[in-house]
């Protein structure tokens, strides 16, 4: 944890440049050019990184090779925690965004990394949106307090490792030869969910039957307009072993999911209509469960929350990720025994993890016993 | 916080012999006759005591001036958490009941006090009821992690024990010249809470503001039966300074409440119609606060969780708390940075506390530097 300190460049100055695909470590603080870490000073560094996917990822609305992560870390008296903020196009997030984000941190007035509700509620108050960006300085924040208190962050929230749900695998959308073969390659897994809403939805799950029975859930991604044939075809999931549906319709379209959920022989959980705590309210009465994730909600402590709030309120919950480092996803495990479904798969999808953290084995995700959120970084970065 | 180890007496013993009175140190524990905490081992011990009140104390339907609580104590691995069932009558516990449940915890097949989750969905499983019991054993638990860990609880929870608030004292139902004594004897508070319903409603307020400006909140502990009188009531005391109206009408008068609620022009907070964490979502449109108490909502675990729900929904949140040694009141105060308004007085208005722990300084609740619930036990007892 205190290993690997090297020179940082300010992040302010490197915003300015303007090459922001280039990865080059980047040093929010008061202080340029004062590269140690002084007790009772707080350190965001920050490093945009490119996730090579694994395949091509295939959603209801569009499709790519890439993701682009921002790395951060914290230092405080000689301890470092990661975070990462994991941005796919379609959320309005980028590496410029997050850089310009990140550079705004100011943490001179914060002395004790245990200050969490104040430091993040300065964080929320910089800029609106940044959800990812300000996930990846939550995350980075709870594995720093981790690390000092050494202990593994389900342990700070008295969740038992043991509890961790399995994981599912996503099937993204495509041919029925690619699925059929990615199905194979996923054969450690005890539950898959299947990306829908590309208009091949039933030969795209007749394609995962012909190599395997585990359950399935859906993702349709808001991809199905019709309530009416989406409700015929949700019958006819249940059938083939499907064990719930995601975001089948608009998130505008509330009088039609309301409908649908309360006619579904499976729950209906929201992912697209819920982002914060603060959407939570309005779900009561349209979907039975939620997928949370920190990329959207801004982290862990208010995912923390919203996994409360779901529980009292009788939902279903689900946590997801994006495609993410073993940095993120071993973040987003650690809340994992709290909940019904899992999908924290990102790590997996890609070929250049930098991080090595939660494991799948036999399926479940295996949280390790190291503090905070239990990362080693192993490549070269931050 | 590992000296003062003595012999106990096994709790079912006990038990059978019903002087349940007279205060006796009672252990929890598949071995009796164990004395020694073993590593990897929680044991619970409890002990009856009574609480001296300084003022007999008069609410809207009763009257006493001796409360009965059960202090608890929990070791592990040479370590020590102290915790508190308090138990005015009127909520139906009692010592008798708080043995019993509390014999009945069989903590053997936990070896890991972090499993929070676990142990206190264990608790809460062993009987319905018996809340104060159930936090007795929460409190414990904590103030034993936090000792563990060597942190107070707030900074377990990421709060600024700079943000507590000032805790008002109570003034109950009395006649005017003692509500004068009482009131001069209260000049340290900042804010005062004053408990109407008793018939004398406007005579009691003339009297505090014979005395003192300082805010005022209101507690009618149900005592009001018709909603015009309340609400003209509620218009003259928001002139005389009062901040809040706490538990005006019966919780069962929900139309009434309602009602109220949209017409008044200070926050109606719930108190006596709200429990636990399931009870949250009944509120909203019908109160616009909730005053949260560990005695009511089985300890510091559930408070949190409801805190957040409250936060989530708008409310005004308030923390409340029993006459209690200040064994449950630093426990409370420990999540008191999170909140609107906190009545922990609980402490202040007995004259035989075996804790020493939060202190009124200006009227603030101050949190002392000390790990857990930060008390330190000064009678002798457990």
């Amino acid at each position: 944890m205190k290993k690997n300190r090297r020179s940082f460049i300010k992040g302010s100055a490197i915003a300015l440049s303007g090459s922001l695909l280039v990865p080059i470590a980047c040093q929010s603080s008061s202080k340029p050019g004062n590269n140690k870490t002084a007790a009772g000073k707080l350190t965001l560094s920050f490093e945009p990184y490119e996730l090579q996917l694994k395949h091509t990822f295939t959603l209801a609305s569009s499709s790519r090779t890439t993701t682009p992560v921002m790395l951060t870390k914290l230092e405080y008296d000689g301890y470092t925690g990661y975070g990462e903020a994991s941005m796919p196009p379609y959320l309005g997030e980028s590496h410029e965004t997050a850089q310009r984000f990140l550079s705004k941190v100011d943490l001179s007035g914060f002395s004790d990394p245990f200050l969490t509700e104040d430091i993040l509620a300065y964080i929320d108050s910089i800029a609106p949106g940044n959800c990812a960006a300000k996930a990846s300085v939550d995350i980075a924040l709870h594995d720093l307090i981790g690390n000092i208190l050494e202990i593994p962050l389900y342990k700070l929230w008295g969740l038992n490792p043991d509890h961790t749900p399995n994981t599912s695998f996503t099937i993204a959308i495509d041919t029925p030869e690619v699925v059929r073969q990615k199905v194979l390659e996923a054969a450690d897994f005890r539950i898959l969910k299947v990306k829908l809403g590309g208009g091949n939805d039933r030969e795209m799950i007749n394609a995962v039957r012909e190599i395997t029975d585990v359950p399935l859930c859906v993702d349709v991604n808001q991809g199905w307009t019709d309530k009416h044939t989406a409700l015929d075809l949700i019958h006819w999931l249940k059938e083939q072993g499907v064990v719930f549906i995601e975001q089948p319709m608009p998130v505008e379209d509330l009088d039609e999911i309301a409908w649908l959920t309360e006619k579904s022989p499976l729950p209906v959980i929201a992912d697209e209509a819920v982002q914060r705590l603060k959407d939570m309210i309005g779900l009561k009465g349209i979907y039975s469960g939620v997928n949370i994730k920190q990329m959207k909600c801004t982290g862990l402590r208010e995912a923390w929350k919203m996994i409360n709030f779901a529980r009292a309120y009788g939902m279903t919950v689900m946590l997801g990720c994006m495609t993410e480092t073993s940095c993120g996803v071993s973040a987003a495990a650690q809340l994992s025994p709290m909940v019904d479904f899992a999908d924290l798969d990102g790590n997996l999808l890609i070929s250049n993890d930098v991080f090595e953290g939660v494991k799948v084995i036999d399926g479940k995700l295996t949280l390790p016993d190291r503090p905070g959120i239990g990362v080693i970084k192993t490549g070269d970065i931050l």
